[in-house]
């Protein structure tokens, strides 16, 4: 059993760490911390976890986790993980960090976005836990930076396709679109119920965080410097997260060639669906799973392929994949813990 | 293993029936059925269900149902099980019909409430599958009326108290709120978002087919005539139900002995909660999962008990109790198929 | 013209107040206040009034309010108003205040539910805003203390049949449901879209400071103490309130004179429609308006009278009431600035 | 005063209509038409007018609606209006109609996209009704083709940077975004609420009719052939639509020059509300409203310009527009019966 802890447990990304974790057949949820409920059980924070989780949660210390834990899973707010993940890694624990503090590869890309990062050394040596690009890495590396979910379902469509010369990167437009639970469990203005319901809008337009995240990915993979842009709108939702991609196709690419590309690409990845059937991706068939739908359609009359991805922004953009990388790591079935047939609505 | 089928697998409940079974670690999904979709992936009905069920819906025989199945759920609407039941009950399979036509006991409720029975004698014989009341007679039944899913809300808080005499059966009131799901997919105007969606409102008032099915498990229950009044209301959301549930206390009964004769009573029922410490039950506690959570309060200045019930219509209130009574039919853990860790929110 | 000012004007019932007024045909909304936006547009707050209304909000000022209005409305949590109240009426000004300050006749009742008074005198002097039940009152009064919204969706259809004798007023059961905007602006955990959507609950249950409220002036009119169950629930919806009523009914009454009873009571108050098809009132038909909706079934087998009232809780249950009392006051068209067509959906 | 008549009146845009003229200060409404509810008075459909309206649908005849009227709204799934319109004009009827049969001024591109037209003539005859482009146009009409919703919220920001000659028209991308309202009160599956309610989606990706609609007005005013890549998306929320926009900016254009091209364009249009102060567009700060709001930002590293506009999908998107058209038809104030203040939330 791979032992597990989930530093941060008690806002929306811990607690589905804890839901997968609990119930994960080769892993063994022993220590979960919260700075805010420190002494409080998890099942009363989140009464749906009574009779199934009996953990209490305590302050972080890296001492006690470390005794408890192989693996380490840090859900905090970004700047936090670049603090203690160094401490761990002397201890020789693995750990998958849900904030952007390990997701670059460039100190100046973070810093220009967050702010100072203080470990570089290791972020420099961490790997992109985008599963399904990045396996061969990820099973060596000491820290996995997640991805965020905004880049998880606007990277899995277009890389395959950049990779196999189909699209124009010039060309690169992403419109997605997210539920409310991405935005976090402190209160606040924005995210009140009454300020949300029968409410549609961008925000943060051109200016997201997740935007360089994405530039410096599809620039490695494209091998020349590309830049996305990327405006994301909040919808009256709890979980769910698609993006609408614009795209030029390139020389003879069709239709037909992007399906196949897709479809050869991801063709072990059982997480990822091809819908070449012509199936619209809808957010409600991935709830509560760690799939990612992809679909498209060509504009015929100016060669623009569009591609809709959707995800569960906790799940596959946060958690989920989360898991999948320990998975990844500890060399287990990459769906251990994460194969529950979903809800039909 | 245990062989099933679902008869009428894209309803909302079939499909739920689906996704249980299909993930049941003692039970093989073996046919499911549809007039609608026969010939169809259950996967296209459900996209969802990708990667995950393979299953064709076929047409209805009861020759190869029940060649492929020792045990069937019926999940269609009233008056068809009736017809359908008789013959899979002398082929010697069992069933769990989740329609109303085996819930009663008397033939004249059931008929005053829904139409003629052609199969009385059949559902004389049938149990009422409250899993937690009726485990025993569950046990050894051949078939199984699946409750309501507002009886079964009704039912779990006040069997105890009527059969512990700490409440006046004459004065009993239910005031259930229920999301739309349980309205079913057939399409219908009071169904459709816009017509839902920031409204809520009350319906079939005192005129419920569900308050017959009621009155006739509680007074099984208290030895005596009993009716409560009961109020269904629309909720905009699509999983869950909680009943709000009114009635005198008696005698010296109390908040104290209200908790504890519940305790008492499902102390081995793994999924009635109930709420000692005073927590109030939330539909988003129960959501997709088997449980049913129950609190109260005393208002002290008129001694009259307040109760709240939880569940998710569609599993407590439908598949999923369906499902705890296969496991109690087949001496099976009751869990078995039921017990994922819940979404905590 | 009547000259009026909004003091605290930025949550939900006060900007709600500057809706009404800003198209009120006979006043003119001269000053709105806000402690938090003090020198901000109201437009800035909420974009929806721009090129509508183009006040800035102020700090509060008895001076500057005092100069500028004839009539104040106080939008400000409880406890303020009893402070800045008499002031306004030291210099004349008529208040409606929308906080509970001014609903009590007893102290002793206000102070048990909230806290202590400090204007017990003007208190008592003031009159209970529930517009269709206290005209007379209201008209000459210098302070009206403006109902709860609980209380009013409770107290309209009661009153009647209290007053008419046709109901049992030990036997009351007030089953309420909210939607989210009843809870205010103001950040918080229980309130966020994530916790909301998809939940369903009741909360505060026999413990809801809109209780004693309802219990004084059911007192009243009933000429015997009365006290009533209350239990409110939050719905995932913004705008909308239903209170469902139990209640013995007495003597040979029955659902011809229930509904005799409601329309003659009724019948020169514009903003009240009482359902005597059969109709069943829904949050959404009175959506935006100030209308109160009530409808009623006869539970026959038990004697038990169910009624159904539906407002919108920001209207009919605050502001809008609040205007409507204004227009009392100043002898208007009591549907002055209320009389827009309601919205079909 | 003028005399209106709406065929068709009980569908969502029809009943929206209804609620307008019923308000209008300078219009009386004297006929409502309804094959579905002949007979019914219109507050029985849509309970939410009860006391305010009190028209009779009545089932459609030329004579009937001709003689009370002078202004006729057919409000009519497309193919209906070709076939009655022409008859209401040989009467000297002037027509707004809100289906697609009026908007093309090609014939072949009507064909293309519908079915045959039997009124080719009187389409080409017929103004295109954007409101603040066609005014002049509109003034003298005989009949006025409504523009679809999407159009709506789409052609307002482009034109007047494509006539500006500051984007690039080979470039247009509208990823759009509309509340479930505008699918139309059918019971059908795919606006079931609970196939709705947490689901986000596109559908017809690039086959959408509005997409040849306003390849045709953009051709049109750009004068040189354009075609906009087109994606719908259903928003779980019920009234709003939400365009985002991508457009290369030509030449030396920027931000400022952007935003002063709308502000200057748009000056005299009080219902389109420039967001110059950076303010992102909300459907919330329109909803119920006739305004357009028009944000924007420039994605610096590409020069892209990103639009984002949102408008009420039945007020500006069908029911408003054709109101503001008839005002402009009549020469009355083009804010007539439209004027009302917003609600804030």
């Amino acid at each position: 059993m791979i032992r597990a802890a989930v530093v941060g447990a008690t806002g929306y990304a811990g607690a589905e760490l804890v839901r997968i974790l609990a119930g994960h057949p080769g892993a063994e949820l022993t220590a979960i911390t919260s700075r805010q409920y420190a002494g409080v059980p998890i099942s009363k924070v989140y009464p749906a976890l009574g009779g199934h989780v009996d953990l209490v949660c305590e302050a972080y210390s890296p001492e006690a986790v470390g005794k408890k834990a192989d693996v380490v899973f840090t859900a905090l707010p970004h700047k936090l993980p670049m603090e203690i993940v160094p401490e761990l890694v002397r201890q020789g624990k693995r750990v998958v960090d849900l904030s952007a503090d390990f997701r670059f590869r460039s100190a100046a890309a973070y810093e220009a976005a967050y702010q100072p990062h203080t470990a570089v050394d290791l972020m420099e040596k961490a790997v992109y836990g985008l599963s399904e690009i990045y396996r061969k890495e990820i099973k060596g590396a000491a820290v996995v930076g997640n991805p965020g979910c905004y880049p998880t379902s606007v990277l899995l469509p277009l890389i395959p396709l950049i990779k196999g010369g189909l699209i124009d990167t010039g060309s690169l437009v992403a419109d997605s679109k997210s539920g409310v639970s991405g935005a976090g469990r402190s209160p606040s203005l924005t995210t009140l119920f009454s300020e949300v319901h029968e409410s549609f809008k961008s925000y943060k337009v051109t200016a997201h965080r997740h935007n360089p995240e994405m530039d410096e990915v599809l620039t490695r993979e494209a091998g020349d410097p590309v830049h996305i842009t990327f405006v994301p709108h909040l919808v009256p939702m709890n979980r769910g997260m698609l993006s609408t991609l614009y795209a030029r196709l390139k020389g003879d690419a069709d239709g037909k060639k992007v399906g196949q590309c897709l479809s050869d690409f991801y063709e072990k990845s059982p997480f990822v669906r091809i819908c070449n059937d012509g199936r619209i991706p809808d957010t409600l068939h991935v709830r509560g799973t760690n799939h990612c739908d992809i679909g498209f359609r060509v504009d015929e009359k100016n060669g623009r392929l569009v591609m809709m991805s959707v995800i569960d922004n906790l799940v596959k953009g946060a958690a989920g994949q989360a898991v999948q990388n320990m998975n990844i790591m500890f060399d287990t079935d990459e769906t251990a813990g994460l194969a529950a047939v979903p809800y039909p609505i």
